[in-house]
């Protein structure tokens, strides 16, 4: 890290701007005063700044507020960005300090990279209390992603109010907060017992990683439009089934490793090679960064498994013309684990 | 690196596999002795193998190979590859060796790095009798790529048997062989004294570098297909001429920095910055890997300038909606230089 700078960055603009473009923006509670702080103190010079693609559109303002209010260069993060696993490593070797936002730490980080958690500014109670009619058990898990856990003990109380005990799981392993999932990771629902969950957030994939990680029953409130639904996971189930059928004539596998940091499973990656070589299939080790189609049809593969991030298999399915299967679920091509119950991909 | 391995995994194989698939491959002439000599002798257990786009296809029969004939585990680099600018620096810390294919060492690069150049079977003779038809000096500079580098001096006698003298400009700088070019690097050539030059490979882009960065005619000739042709640098001029003017309305411009080890000009990029905003425009620096459209999109940049490879800019254009620049043709842009003579974008 760079000596500490003059404070002329600093004095030449007031400490509160009174037009700050940042706070709201994109609908997400932005705070970049620990940010600020943080340059200051550390009299950081240059600063990265990485930004999952839901908030990039805001990456020039945040750059321009920066450098406005501490005098520091700022460097974008411009590759895709979609969790805390997906840490600009490469990025934190060129800059004093680098702030990931919209994701809570995961793992081993280099030193100077800080995690700034963003919240959704979208209310969550509309939309629990018209999921309480659409619950069935008066005792429900509770579960949600990065953006909306600040907001949980009011979910909570909305619950009790219409008579249903809301319980958040523990945090721990890959999650920081109660109540919180990640796509590769729902410890914290499968630590409850309960008969349903309810899941409050957008998309598909989280809702269908619980009801298919737990067994259970899920249904999901989605803050953005207001919309309820209860999860039916037998549509993936069996496009997963089909996939791992498609796999049955392979004999080419490529094994796909990711470079990110937090989605790299070595030791997994083995395991499957030996798994495949010891039913006689050819596997191949490989390492990538964002895995696309044509990365896997150039090398001639004829179907993989990915020991990167499980929406690589799950959710992109459509986008490879190969079948590419999760870890658990090459153990039941090759007869090491029962097709039922179906594993849900977890990175641990 | 790990210790030396017992024997058993190399002598469970032959040293000389009568059937071995290697050697021939995709018009490549792959000789994999040296790199599976320097596994046996260094005790390397695991090994990494980055091959460029035009030979991915080979990369399951080498990594079958190398295990084959080593015991060593093999992992195989899937990103796209592009040069030896594009090494894969974090497969190098997975590996105890790296084999770098097709492309001769560049800079500084980790101990564990190999270059294996890959010669292309083409024989040069036929198209270069043919191309000397075409030329109209009695003295040429002659230059090619990595693949024919090791078929130069046919290539020369041949032109001597029609009574014209081939000159090859010296290795140097990015370039080892002499007579090598490289899409970002034209020394070679532009050391010669000479009216005109034979460019001896696949595509427009060097020949057109060529044009471009001596101002002399150029004669393609292609031992692919056996095309002969002149290079006429209008065409791209007028469009390079054209992103300028189209840039003129931009106010907000991302500087691209590559993450690539061979592409990374951080002292450029804040040299663009510099003379952006002097001229009062917003300028924010983005890092990457693999620049894409989507990319620049997704951050709202009005328009951007590359110092990464040379080939973005000029190559890649029709794909990026805003318009993408060459420092140079940025500094024309804030006039800072004159449009003529073109200055074609060169890495140093």
């Amino acid at each position: 890290m760079d000596s500490p700078p003059s404070t002329a960055g600093s004095s030449r603009k007031p400490l509160r701007d009174p037009d700050r473009e940042i706070g709201n923006i994109l609908g997400y509670n932005l705070k970049l005063d620990p940010a600020i702080e943080m340059i200051r103190r550390s009299g950081a010079r240059r600063v990265g700044l990485q930004i999952p693609e839901g908030l990039k559109r805001a990456a020039f303002a945040i750059s321009r507020q920066i450098t406005r209010e501490t005098g520091a260069e700022v460097i974008i993060s411009g590759d895709p960005c979609y969790g805390a696993c997906d840490l600009d490593v490469s990025l934190c070797r060129e800059v004093d300090l680098l702030f990931h936002l919209g994701h809570a730490e995961l793992g081993e980080c280099p030193s100077n990279a800080v995690f700034l958690e963003v919240e959704m500014i979208e209310d969550l109670r509309d939309v629990v209390g018209k999921a309480s009619e659409k619950l069935k058990s008066g005792r429900v898990g509770v579960a949600t992603t990065i953006q909306h856990v600040h907001k949980l003990e009011g979910a909570l109380q909305v619950l009790r109010a219409h008579g249903i005990e809301g319980l958040l799981g523990p945090a721990g392993g890959r999650t920081l907060h109660p109540g919180q999932v990640l796509g590769c990771c729902y410890s914290s629902a499968k630590a409850l017992d309960v008969d349903e969950y309810l899941f409050i957030g957008t998309g598909q994939f989280h809702p269908l990683g619980i009801a298919l990680a737990t067994g259970k029953r899920v249904v999901t409130a989605d803050p953005a439009t207001g919309e309820i639904s209860e999860i039916d996971p037998d549509p993936m189930l069996r496009r997963r089934f089909g996939a791992i059928a498609r796999a049955e004539d392979a004999k080419t596998f490529a094994v796909l490793i990711s470079k990110k940091p937090g989605q790299k499973r070595m030791s997994l990656a083995q395991h499957i090679m030996d798994l495949g070589e010891a039913k006689g299939l050819e596997m191949f080790l490989v390492y990538l960064d964002n895995i696309e189609p044509d990365r896997l049809q150039n090398l001639g593969a004829e179907a993989a498994v990915s020991t990167a991030c499980p929406r690589i298999a799950l959710d992109d399915a459509a986008k490879f013309k190969i079948p590419v299967l999760t870890p658990p679920e090459f153990e039941v091509l090759v007869r090491e684990r029962p097709w039922e119950p179906y594993r849900f991909d977890e990175i641990q």
